[in-house]
């Protein structure tokens, strides 16, 4: 097969590379809306396999869902102070509740609202406003919602499941008697997101805490996971926040403790989004495509016939449905696998490559000789590895290759952000690492490990560098070393890099 | 038990009987939002039985779920005429993009947008524009696609699932080469829309077609199931529309044929919404609460630890995980049975009444004289009866007995139906039958089968009744009548009632 299904390759033109593998594997695509995208049937099929994971995942943990409105009243918006400086740049706001003639044979907004509303780009304040009337007594508590929704965040550049106006995501919001209780959950879910992008995405990511600048607005504490794309850009993957009394004391939502006296909550809110596929993109995608963890692929084995003499098409497909039988009854992650057969009609090989540049884990090619030997042709994604293999064997290792293949992602994104994440004592070291002179790509980059104070004068140093603080990460262990930017001494270390 | 846990009973005043049944299930509430309803964790759970149970359907007969923008410029409602008629006086417009400081110390939308954004009512105009990229060729058809999406309908008296602004739905658009296959769909949907409210919600449905004041805007045929609720009327449960090539003209849905012309798409929607959660209710409910067919029930059956001394503590408890877990392994509808302990400390009856009123189809007392005997003290939420028995025998049988239960309300709500259908043979016996002479629900109601010519002027007959033409039931085979309306000859009947 010839090489590089995409063009360019990443080593070329990255971004344009993301943008031609959404397209090739088609994920998504932009809309006549501005900054909204349409999520296509094989993009939102990987975005149902994250959902259904996460689902799971959070009722097991003792989390229910429930739907809030769309709308916030905008005075809802201006309760947190923080919060509204956080999204009053970039929401829709709905003024009027009707369209009526504007006599020149089109239309025209009609019917204003007394008071605006926003398309809600996160939850916290219509959600609490509720949450404040459910909770009267402490054995309403805890109260662990999550709602699966769709938030709109006006941005002006957007790039495809990274940065969109519409997004799709869930939101968990929880309130807790005590200040522990909500620690506690926050971390919970921290780790459940670590889990998840590890387990399921196959993508290692940092553990850690937001410096004060990149909190969530009106939050106490931000914690988030944060992995390396193959462009060695950090990307945020999913952040749990604890929002301590802040949102409670705005909205009201009080309860008597168990000794009478009437307090406020303590109260948490989290989220991943569609972004998580922009991420499964950049971290394992090559040149011919995108390359799917078995895990979350939505056809984990796709079988195609190949059918040259119309004598020997009833063979073919009889012995390609019995494979697929057969393959389904298998297992892999403790579910049975997801095989499909293509009968369509091929075009010189545009079927094969599609399912490449797709992502499908395992294509099986099956020929009148196949047929005859009682074998299968396998293709595997990740190397691009071909063998022909006994159908038995295959069918009965197929549960456990899968499994393999997945671990093989991980360990190769993991060796990958080895290599690239360094040791940096100094500010001109940084500078080094990430200066690019204009040359988009030519410094080294990655993830920069440094002693730091958290000090706010870091900001001015690492803005025109165009850097930010990534984390603070959860695992600290070092002995006492010097702040590069301010040159205190700290035993704490923070990862730097550039970020999506 | 004290009878009536809900007040008013039907009797006293049906829809207020219905909003206090759904405030005491904790289905939903209303929010802050005019319209808008907040869909609490209990009314979410069965929204997602249903969820699950369409979804797989769908996907079993070939459609693909995927995403499309929330948004719509204004300027493509305007492209097919009778459907921005329909909706045009009831859109949420977004007009601005962000906030900024008043001066007043509060906020006002700022950043106008060259063209208002519609929030979606329906997707037909957004997801055709998208479509018409993706059909070029015979070979790209069928294009079915099913999205699961909020959309909003700016509703002046709205009521809690039946009638909000905001409401979550299914639709599904396909696009097909030829008219009868875009027909065969139509149908497809049709019917199974009908068998899942028969077979999952317990709610006998009349299947047929809307006369032409009653369809979908733009639409060539609207196929639609209506059921009876409690109170007699009609309720539109689902609705599926033949578009012809309406939409694909307004929005040049075009392909190349297979003998190389250009022609026109034939299309489809369809879609059922939270509204089916309303119907749930107004079906099964009683003047003690919701009544969950066992298929859609989040738990079906649900056991209650009775602690009376701290010393039967242990032993009550491990007798009800027992339980548990053994249920647990059994199965009706194909599926592992749903069942839950709560361990909660009791409060006088409290947890019980909670359940009964949140419609749990059986609910399981276990106090110390039942560990002993090795019983469980059994409760059913339809006929309220109670009894003891055997816990092995209970168990072996409760897949069974759920089954049972399922087909029991199908058949009393049929039965119902039955009861309160009438054959009407002039417009003097329908409006006697529907006159209430200003006191709602004092004239009998129901459903009226009458002969019917679809002559347009009915309509001007039926206003004053405030009643509609339901549909054209699919089967008809009646001998030659008198329309009631026009006295014409017509061997066509339709169903005719008062409706949600």
């Amino acid at each position: 097969m010839a090489k590089n299904a995409i063009s360019p390759t990443r080593e070329e033109n990255y971004p344009e590379w993301y943008q031609q593998v959404v397209k090739g594997a088609n994920l998504a695509e932009n809309s006549v809306v501005r900054g909204c995208m349409v999520i296509k049937p094989w993009g939102y099929a990987v975005w149902e396999k994250m959902q259904g994971a996460l689902d799971s995942r959070f009722k097991e943990t003792g989390h229910e869902n429930a739907y809030f409105p769309l709308f916030i009243p905008m005075s809802y918006l201006e309760k947190e102070a923080q919060h509204v400086e956080g999204f009053a740049k970039e929401c829709a706001v709905v003024t009027h509740h009707r369209l009526e003639p504007n006599g020149a044979g089109g239309l025209a907004p009609a019917g204003p609202l007394e008071e605006p509303l926003i398309v809600r780009p996160t939850s916290e304040t219509i959600i609490g406003e509720t949450f404040a009337k459910w909770v009267q007594s402490y054995r309403d508590l805890p109260i662990k919602i999550n709602q699966w929704s769709n938030v709109v965040r006006w941005e002006m550049r957007t790039r495809l499941f990274l940065r969109t106006s519409e997004f799709l995501w869930q939101e968990g919001h929880t309130v807790h008697a005590t200040e522990q209780e909500a620690q506690e959950e926050t971390r919970l879910i921290h780790d459940l997101y670590a889990e998840f992008a590890e387990d399921y995405m196959a993508m290692p990511v940092l553990k850690g805490y937001k410096t004060a600048d990149e909190r969530f607005p009106g939050a106490v504490a931000t914690y988030t996971i944060e992995a390396m794309m193959q462009d060695k850009k950090a990307l945020q993957a999913g952040t749990s926040h604890f929002l301590g009394q802040n949102f409670s004391k705005a909205q009201e939502i009080k309860f008597q403790n168990e000794e009478g006296h009437e307090v406020y909550g303590w109260t948490t809110s989290w989220g991943v989004s569609t972004r998580l596929v922009g991420a499964l993109v950049m971290t394992h995608a090559d040149d011919d495509g995108l390359v799917l963890p078995p895990r979350l692929a939505p056809k984990q084995v796709v079988i195609l016939p190949i059918v040259r003499k119309e004598e020997d098409r009833e063979s073919i497909l009889e012995y390609c449905d019995s494979l697929e039988k057969e393959l389904s009854q298998q297992e892999a992650f403790g579910e049975k696998l997801r095989v499909k057969v293509d009968t369509r009609e091929a075009r010189g090989g545009g079927k094969k490559w599609q399912y490449i540049k797709q992502g499908v884990p395992i294509l099986l090619e099956v020929g009148p000789r196949d047929v005859a030997a009682g074998k299968v042709f396998a293709y595997r994604r990740d190397t691009g590895e071909k063998w022909g293999v006994e159908k038995g064997a295959f069918t009965t290792e197929a549960g456990t290759f899968l499994e393999t293949f997945q671990k093989g992602l991980f360990d190769k994104a993991a060796q990958f952000r080895r290599e690239n994440t360094h040791e940096i004592d100094s500010v001109e070291a940084l500078t080094t690492l990430f200066d690019d002179k204009g040359k988009e790509g030519s410094a080294p980059g990655g993830f920069a490990n440094c002693y730091f104070c958290e000090s706010p004068e870091t900001l001015e140093i690492l803005k025109p560098l165009k850097l930010t603080v990534r984390c603070v990460p959860d695992d600290q262990d070092h002995p006492v070393g010097k702040c590069i930017f301010t040159g205190k001494e700290t035993t704490l270390k923070a990862v730097i890099a550039k970020a999506y």
